[in-house]
């Protein structure tokens, strides 16, 4: 089969042998895949991944336990023993010993097949598209957010960034009840959330008007001291952003005004598949473009141009 | 009246006017002050802080609304505008007007009187001593942590820094029902906390394990990592320290495994003041010599030696 693959130095389409289910696994044809921010930061080294990219997909079960064959299904990266600590208590996505998918330990999907275990697999609903489906991933990421911060109907929102996460996000809490205002660089990107009736600004034009709930999601080191500044006084930071290097920050702020600071990277899969099926969340809109596995090396370097924002990856 | 003061450039003992009552203040004849980390720092040009140095102190109302006259108290460090958003919704530690005692825009208590808004006083109840009561406002700042993280019976807990803050958080952590350990560099700090049936270890000893909460008391920069390092996913880390260098930072574990990050500061007097008079906190052990305001200027230089602990400043 065709595979995608990064081996440390450069990025291929190889032909490999195709996986056979083990264990409590099964094999997925995937049909559509999306390329993430992550999958750009691992082709410049981030985590030292050397496989198959490629986490966000949407796929046909084709071999496995019956009842899940040609099931259509999404599926969650973090792949737990179930048997430590972490797993007993129920954070299998925290899981010490966990491979992820095409980011550690493990192929990803951008490949006609992948080997995923079965309890990592969601049934995507008939009205969800598979264009809308791939956005599951990245979606839940944002619903992660929900399930740690408690977002009182009219909270004051900002959040930092208007990449692809960064728009999930502004839906997400829009949705849940908030007060949200985005702040990013790119009017053609705000413009799809004003279409939603949420509020945008440029950051240039941006007063930085003090609010109880900042969501980081620049994927820039800077954003850590902007987001600080636009807090209030015991306000709440929420940080999605990883970056490789150590920045100069001062923690000082987070202590006078005794900031509470929430890391949050996975989440809850199944609220972002209802989000997609009632269209609660737009996700049309973010697709740039659509191209073939076999173009992928093209469509890795399309994802990272400027202005673009969610590349799909199609097998067939 | 006699005053320690800083100019911005050195520290003297001044004769200074007798402070009058204005508004809702009152005067308090300080009886006993208490030297602070934050007094060294602000003679380092923590905060470009001129004025009376001093915000640990008991005294005795001299001036004010009669009920209140001749009453022995302490008073909480932060003086509030009381009339705009962040005082009406109860939050006056936070009030973006508010002035602080001998730390910002007001004068403070090593001096033989002191001016302090009368709602900012609280009476020592008579079973606590003045050298006791002295540690109301650092004590107040360890129970700061009851306020925000929920320590259910038995939780794992590290308290890293052995100083005066790590010493009364290790205490209040451990009466609250966590299983502590206090992580330092000091034996003889560390042995007063095995005294009470704390667990301590020595920093070069401390193997790490990873458990849910962190304290972060070191009052260096290099606190952050180790505490990070030391927190299973979902944890949660309590910063104390404010440094003014801006350390390179990796915020990525945060994100990564979830960590949730909750500045503290000042904290609430009454649990304070019942800690001491219930003896449910040891803060006798912690004296490392008591001194005249007119050797202030030693005082504090005894204060930043090695080794040591509280040094007080009587005034009569």
């Amino acid at each position: 089969m065709r595979a995608l693959r990064f081996d440390g130095s450069g990025v291929q389409i190889e032909d490999v042998a195709e996986p056979r289910p083990c264990d409590e696994t099964v094999i997925v044809r995937v049909r559509l895949a999306g390329i993430c921010n992550t999958d750009l930061e691992i082709v410049r080294g981030y985590m030292g991944f050397h496989g198959t990219l490629g986490h966000e997909f949407v796929g046909v079960v084709e071999d496995g336990p019956e009842e899940l064959l040609d099931q259509r299904v999404v599926g969650e990266i973090n792949f737990a023993c179930q048997s430590c600590p972490i797993c007993a208590q129920g954070l299998q996505r925290h899981c010490q010993r966990r491979r992820v998918m095409g980011i550690l330990g493990a192929d990803g999907a951008f490949a006609d097949l992948v080997r995923i275990p079965a309890a990592n697999l969601h049934p995507v609903p008939d009205g969800v598209t598979d264009e809308q489906a791939v956005f599951t991933e990245p979606l839940a990421a944002a619903f992660e957010i929900l399930e740690q911060v408690h977002i009182e109907p009219g909270r004051d929102c900002v959040v930092l960034g208007d990449g692809k996460l960064g728009l999930l996000i502004a839906q997400v809490l829009h949705h849940a009840g908030a007060r949200v205002v985005c702040v990013g660089r790119h009017p053609e990107k705000l413009a799809l959330l004003a279409k939603r009736d949420i509020d945008t600004v440029l950051l240039d034009d941006w007063r930085g008007d003090r609010v109880s709930l900042v969501v980081e999601a620049t994927g820039s080191a800077e954003g850590f001291d902007r987001a600080v500044a636009a807090l209030r006084p015991r306000g709440t930071l929420v940080l999605k952003t990883t970056v490789s290097e150590r920045p100069r920050l001062d923690l000082s702020p987070l202590v006078i005004d005794e900031i509470q600071v929430v890391g949050s990277r996975c989440g809850p899969f199944p609220p972002a598949l209802r989000a997609l099926e009632t269209g609660a969340v737009d996700v049309d809109s973010m697709i740039t473009e659509r191209m073939h596995l076999s173009e992928g090396i093209d469509a890795l370097r399309r994802a990272d141009s400027k202005g673009a924002l969610k590349v799909l990856l199609e097998t067939s």
